[in-house]
């Protein structure tokens, strides 16, 4: 992992490949790199489709390494949903195939000249590039099925669907997971979109004939990773509600809680939870011959994920996650779980994010265009974005624009980036987060859900503002870092609650990189990425006054708890005062 | 002219009126009055269609007198179309009826608590506020004769079609002419929207009973504006060109010129430009029986505007405006003046901007939705905006929105909304306003198509960057402060290239105010505006990266001159360094 491979997709002629060594990227891995080479390269003016922008896709620091649960690979580039800098990552085979490929980046650049189909293929003999207008409107699940054929079943999909391909902001970039299936999605921010203006549908990674990467100091490493390994195993969180019932474990925490978005952000209880609740999803995982406890990629110790069948015990896609449930469900009043489940398919397959989508469907209920909990209106919405209709092509750009065209003023967005699972109202310290993240709302920035409601690296009042800042200031910094490492996010929850985990982390980096790696080395890296992103959304011209969030927060209460939200601006503008 | 009319739409109880002295806004009128409001009252973070935002109708300082051409009034609010403070001016009846009735201004505020729709008549015996249902949905010219029927023959009418009740971005509202006809429009930013929002279909005003506004010294009142109209007369284009050919004596002009925006700003020159310029309308007019010689309100002493009847010799549309005609016309590769007439007179009825409209359908023909130069799928999608269709709400949120919901890049916008009708390549002093207006593209902001084409008020090379800067600044001041005083910006030309014209403008309104007013007041004034307008959008998020043109301007040549945008960013930033 020792070069950058460039792709100018604009050169004349065709698309042009350079491999250079990392020069002043040295270093730098997944969140950090990608970060680093949009800040100091894209324009922060441009248009986001256009030549000035790049797509850069960074496997982590560990990836490919026998590093435990160290598969995340980062995407970034401007964001066509936010105007900002964006950094979306998704687990899934790519990152560990990619690294032990040796490229710390892939960077796709320029535009093209026509409207070729581009599919790469990537392997140790190099970099081969062809046009394939065959994969045109491809969902994922067919290309991937189409790319199998041609390439084998040894390879790893990063990719875009029909809706990448048109260009709209919910758009994502898939990335197969160990059944060579498009099921792990950089989701947020419209990366897919880039990745189409670019002209590529696929970029196909094969790491045959190549090895793993070896750590400095085998010895040190492999003792560190044990240790690692017991602490995740040992934490209630990572140990046995993740593996159990996957991230879907919220849905009972969080409506317990109060805090579950409902019917777009008009309740924080939704009385149809149960039925699509983790503990609900295991078990009709069980009992159809599906799996509850799977992992997305080779190496992980968590193993969050599952498989979905259908009613006939069919493969449908793999076990959602909470966010998704929710956003497909609670947010618009649909409990029923299959028909999320398909809705779920259906967005890997368009290839969109489903946080996105099903927050813009919410608003498109709040505007009239069905009632909440029709569930075959939902459906259809979905499948008007994949057609790429009118009515598609709204909803496909968002909740903002889709509460913009229609007029509507309960939309929950930050930057222009629809918010997740947890209503900033009811946990206060995820608000701070959604308020602040460079990245527009998006609970991963800063996980304050961790200490609000979950009890783990703390205790905080979730309906009070004192100590939100702080909390979120803190995990910001600290997840910026963690995505430039391959580690997923999930480690957090041992490593907040856990000192001799959170060492056992440090000891696997130092011996893997052979440099010494202390706690203020990963602090000062997440400041470093954090002051980087900031920077570049400073030039795009975003002010404290984008650090908001939408007036009716700070107006309507949420019941069952009718809070508002308390942090105040100034608190607010402290966030990244350290 | 000594009070302010405040109705909260909002209150419990239905709407609730109250009339105060000016106080604070004590002097002001028209823009200054609008953005004194809207910049003092209005949280600059609100939601532009929520309660906290404000709609404020205000006559110019003269409005209501005896001055000739003294009837524009000024709109303003938080823009939903910008998100910035917004004021958007309009000729027609309704600022002198307003004025004799003693209002400096109205102000619709607060967010009504269910759906009815309101009318609101204002004549000597004060504000009836009342629920009519029957209104909704109906174009203004159909309303218009609604209200004749009921009110009578002698009111004047501010009201909104179906796109405002809709609350689209790209909603006007429309100001009754002479003839009682819905064909003055504040068409930019979307004030018609926040009327909507506010739930009032229409504002009829009768001022019978009332006298004209007195001025404090009537014979000095009377000789300046016999010596002011007397200027007008004896200039060129507010004698000549204007009152012959109206606006669209430009056509030929900017043409000639190669800055005329052709098939969505791809080129700077327009083959069927003779077939829609005020040559050939004026002749149109002239055969059909209609009028190219026609003031907006009684007191015009310019007369632009004119009569434009459809092939039949009834009465189709007012004289569309250059800025209409290009909108509809060569920006979208359309040549034919019926069918441009046609979108008019839609435009009017449905209650919408015909600039923003033109520009949008320019973008979706860029988009691949039709080919440039197809006149019935321009009028279709100028259809589907007034039906609210998926693809109507698409288009009547604007350019900007239409190229995101389309992924295309060449967009012509700042802050949002759409440039008007003069290239910035090939005219680099409106660029330079297009670029730094608080207002979003707006090329009455300040007009340096005198200098840059027309040789009016100074000569400056149109394709250069070279006193831009200063000529855009001056303009925008004193444009600033016209709009202030209730004198149609027309009067510019005049009193720019002839120094006692200017003069005579000074004696009318120290003659009528009975305090001296000079030059140095005039200058001070629009700054004062332009200050507290540049002061909310600081407040609403903006920065100097929204002062900028979309980056294809400054990158791909403007045919014929080859040219692209010149004038530096650190040269923009210098516009308000006064």
């Amino acid at each position: 992992m020792d070069k950058i491979l460039r792709i100018d997709m604009g050169a004349a002629g065709g698309p042009k490949v350079s491999e250079k060594p990392m020069g002043e990227y040295e270093g730098l891995a997944g969140r950090a790199m990608t970060s680093a080479i949009v800040s100091r390269e894209v324009p922060p003016l441009c248009h986001p489709l256009g030549e000035g922008n790049k797509l850069v896709i960074a496997p982590g620091l560990l990836s490919g390494s026998a590093a435990a649960i160290s598969g995340r690979i980062s995407v970034g580039c401007k964001s066509p949903l936010t105007g900002g800098i964006k950094e979306s990552n998704s687990g899934g085979q790519p990152s560990q195939v990619l690294a032990r490929l040796g490229y710390a980046a892939i960077v796709l650049e320029g535009k093209p000249v026509d409207d070729s189909l581009y599919k790469i293929l990537i392997n140790k003999d190099g970099v081969n590039i062809a046009a394939d207008n065959s994969l045109k409107n491809l969902g994922n699940y067919d290309l991937v099925d189409r790319m199998k054929e041609e390439f084998g079943d040894k390879i790893a999909c990063i990719s875009i669907g029909p809706v990448g391909e048109m260009k709209m902001p919910v758009a994502s970039i898939a990335f197969t997971d160990m059944e060579l299936r498009p099921t792990r999605h950089a989701g947020r921010g419209g990366t897919g979109a880039v990745m189409g203006s670019k002209g590529v549908k696929v970029i196909v990674l094969d790491d045959t004939g190549m090895g793993k990467r070896e750590p400095k100091d085998p010895d040190a490493f492999k003792k560190a990773n044990k240790k690692f390994v017991q602490g995740l195993k040992k934490h209630a969180v990572t140990g046995e509600g993740l593996p159990a019932y996957g991230t879907n474990v919220l849905t009972n925490i969080v409506n317990e809680a109060g805090a579950y978005p409902t019917n777009n952000f008009s309740n924080g209880r939704f009385d149809g939870a149960v039925k699509i609740s983790g503990e609900t999803v295991a078990e009709i995982e069980k009992e159809r011959g599906g799996n509850p406890t799977h992992g997305c990629h080779r190496g992980c110790v968590i193993q969050c994920s599952g498989i979905y069948m259908d009613k006939n015990g069919k493969y449908l896609t793999k076990q959602p996650e909470y966010e998704t449930i929710w956003a497909h469900g609670g947010n618009c009043g649909i409990d029923d779980m299959d028909a999320i489940a398909q809705m779920d398919r259906m967005d890997d397959d368009f290839g969109m994010d489903t946080i996105e989508m099903g927050a813009t469907i919410g608003v498109a209920m709040e505007a009239g265009l069905a009632e909440f909990g029709d569930t075959q209106a939902a459906i259809n919405m979905v499948k008007e974005v994949g057609k790429g209709t009118p009515l598609g092509r709204i909803l496909g750009s968002g909740a903002a624009v889709t509460g913009k065209v229609y007029g509507i003023e309960r939309v929950p967005v930050v930057k222009g980036q629809a918010m997740p699972a947890y209503d900033p109202r009811a946990v206060q310290g995820i608000a701070v987060t959604y308020a602040t993240t460079p990245m527009g709302a998006d609970h991963t920035a800063g996980y304050a859900v961790t200490a609000n409601l979950l009890k783990v690296g703390g205790d905080v009042d979730a309906l009070k503002p004192e100590g939100q800042v702080e909390l979120s200031r803190n995990l910001q910094i600290a997840t910026a870092a963690i995505d430039a490492t391959g580690y997923c996010l999930f480690i957090a929850f041992a490593i907040l609650d856990q000192a001799d985990t959170f060492q056992d982390m440090l000891d696997v980096i130092s011996a893997f990189t052979g440099q010494p790696l202390t706690a203020d080395d990963v602090t000062a890296l997440g400041k470093q990425i954090l002051t980087s992103e900031r920077d570049f959304n400073t030039r795009a011209g975003f002010t404290a006054q984008d650090d908001r969030l939408p007036e009716f927060f700070l107006k309507e209460p949420l019941p069952p708890h009718n809070v508002t939200f308390q942090v105040s601006d100034e608190e607010l503008d402290q966030v990244f005062n350290w």
